[in-house]
């Protein structure tokens, strides 16, 4: 019965654990994750409705509401990663039928927008050019042109372009036209000024392994009681079971008593719970700060040895930074001979960038100072050898 | 700006690391992890279209297909707990407007029905009791009056009762009125004797924190060329982003050209691997047999304090038994002893069950002969003394 076991035991690469490399992760995501992070993943698992676990799943919660500067009772963490939060923020708030405005500048804008789709609405787009924030005025003009749109979803920080949109100023004219704000700060949170609560931020939704020096695999989520009325008050049933707030928060929600809904991912919460602890520790304020000054100080360096910033200054995001391939350079290569020759792993352009910049993360644990001399004397040496 | 965090920080329970207790879990999952699958998860985390990463992705292909004992192509770990590898086969199997066929004989049956639902398709049920196996005449019944479904739904291991379903009979049957099938092997793969390919089962989503050993957060998934090309050939659109294998398979598809669709779950992927290698070096035959004569000490074991099965013999699980309360127990009570005295999760009956059973989990590393007697001396203890 089992005789095609050797056929396929023939195809492994190695018949024993696996050993990763170290690698110094510069990419868009996953940073490296800190190794007190490390360390808590590896802790006994227990119940996903052990007492000990509800009381870890409150902390997280009140850690979460930190990070994200808001006292949104219903803020947790989604058991996917940041697209799972995506698609959570949207089908819940999405009815068949509604107008959304969606901004798009890269490839998290394109993605709500085909999520919008499938949730059976319609989206109206707001454009600007890769690499390029959302212009607040091209937002009001859509708006007041439909006037019937209830809905309007931006992304903070453009993983994909490593450019920053104004999204408090978004949220002030999408709710001077009565709109619901939905934003994406999957490259934002914890890494640059994330206001929540001053922003008047409806919704949002975050990823782990971006400023919080956690590995990937969970989606911080917040929903204010706005938002939390809309989806009590839908007039269709939310069209995915997983992602049914109205079902999951019968166990995220408050009080000792939590109904199981589906088993919560319980080791990687000890990871996000260390990584919370640790931006806390830090303070909110000094990591920003962090991510900002040594965001400057690796665009500075690069850009004496002629690496410029493909974003420009006022638009840039200081924990990711995308630079135009120079001229006559193959830039798969260089990538390739950072990765195995240096463990530095960086990103490449995607979409309309693609094979025109890299994306060089400096997020989370990753961003200190040594991994600026690390980097950059690494590149530079291959540059200077092609 | 962040005066309110004094607030917040008021609510922690502490501010420190998280320290579990080393809790015997003998409730429906999780089980206990394997020492060596907790020490891979701590492991750097590195990109997730590093080269390394690729490797281990087809090497995790490979040990789920002997898992699953499957030649499948598409069988692959998808980035979230079962829940959602039972959303992932049904959303992408079923297009509104389909006929589809589902048994329901405990919780994870009527979840299925419900996403069916959500699906816009029509779903027809075949049940039985709480505790019992479907009956496959009843499913014969079902067809022959419903010539127009197309797919066919069923628990192979009812996680909410402890019964065993004859999943090959269920298919054959199935496939004698021409439907696709789609079994829920989440509490089985690994633990009791399944075949993917010699069953002929065209679809099936499992999770990793039942028989594997391994925490919860993956869901180990399998399509065969049928079901492939039925998604390949929908006239709608998959309704779900996140879950629609058309964009999954861009990353988890052969071929060493891997594009992004999510950022997957690395160092949970870590685990699992780790544990599939612990699962192939003990030989699945070898761990079937081990579920099979360890479930059977525990009952005859608890049977000697008069602790009786709930489901009968033939349709019992052995990796999770179901037990009546005994009379005149206060269930909740012995429960809670057994975790703050004795360190040992058991699980509590759902829906109809409860309050009438005890889900006692025997799987993955919990299921060794010394936990038999630990549990065993402690649950007598209690009851003695009540």
């Amino acid at each position: 019965m089992l005789d095609y076991l050797n056929d396929i035991s023939e195809n492994y690469m190695k018949d024993k654990s696996f050993k990763p490399n170290n690698r110094l992760l510069m990419g868009p995501g996953p940073s490296n994750v800190h190794p007190k992070v490390l360390k808590a993943l590896a802790r006994p698992t227990i119940g996903h409705l052990d007492p000990q676990f509800i009381d870890l799943m409150d902390d997280i919660k009140s850690l979460l509401k930190y990070a994200f500067q808001t006292e949104n009772e219903v803020t947790f963490a989604v058991s996917g990663p940041g697209s799972v939060g995506m698609e959570t923020c949207l089908v819940n708030l999405i009815e068949p039928g509604d107008k959304v405005v969606v901004c798009i500048n890269g490839v998290f804008g394109g993605r709500m927008k085909d999520i919008i789709e499938r949730c059976g609405a319609t989206p109206f787009e707001v454009t600007a050019p890769w690499g390029s924030a959302i212009d607040p005025s091209e937002l009001e003009n859509k708006l007041s042109q439909h006037e019937d749109a209830s809905i309007v979803a931006f992304v903070h920080a453009e993983t994909s372009t490593g450019a920053k949109s104004d999204i408090k100023t978004l949220a002030e004219i999408a709710h001077k036209y009565d709109c619901l704000t939905i934003a994406d700060t999957v490259t934002s949170l914890g890494g640059i000024p994330l206001l929540i609560d001053d922003w008047n931020i409806d919704c949002s939704y975050s990823g782990t392994q971006k400023c919080l020096s956690c590995p990937p695999g969970l989606s911080p989520i917040t929903f204010n009681e706005r938002a939390v009325n809309l989806i009590k008050n839908r007039k269709s049933k939310v069209q995915s079971w997983f992602m049914d707030l109205n079902l999951v928060l019968g166990y995220w929600g408050s009080g000792t008593k939590r109904a199981y809904h589906h088993t919560a991912p319980i080791n990687s919460l000890y990871g996000l719970h260390e990584a919370l602890l640790l931006l806390k520790q830090e303070g909110l304020e000094q990591a920003w700060e962090r991510h900002q000054s040594n965001g400057q100080k690796l665009v500075n360096e690069l850009g004496a040895i002629g690496i410029l910033p493909y974003v420009k200054a006022d638009e840039r995001l200081p924990e990711l930074t995308s630079v135009a391939v120079p001229a006559g350079v193959d830039e798969a290569d260089v990538r390739k001979q950072l990765l195995e020759k240096h463990n530095i792993e960086i990103g490449a352009g995607l979409g309309d960038l693609a094979g025109k910049i890299w994306r060089i993360g400096f997020m989370g644990y990753t961003s200190n100072e040594e991994n600026i001399d690390t980097f950059v004397s690494a590149i530079r040496g291959i540059l200077e050898n092609k």
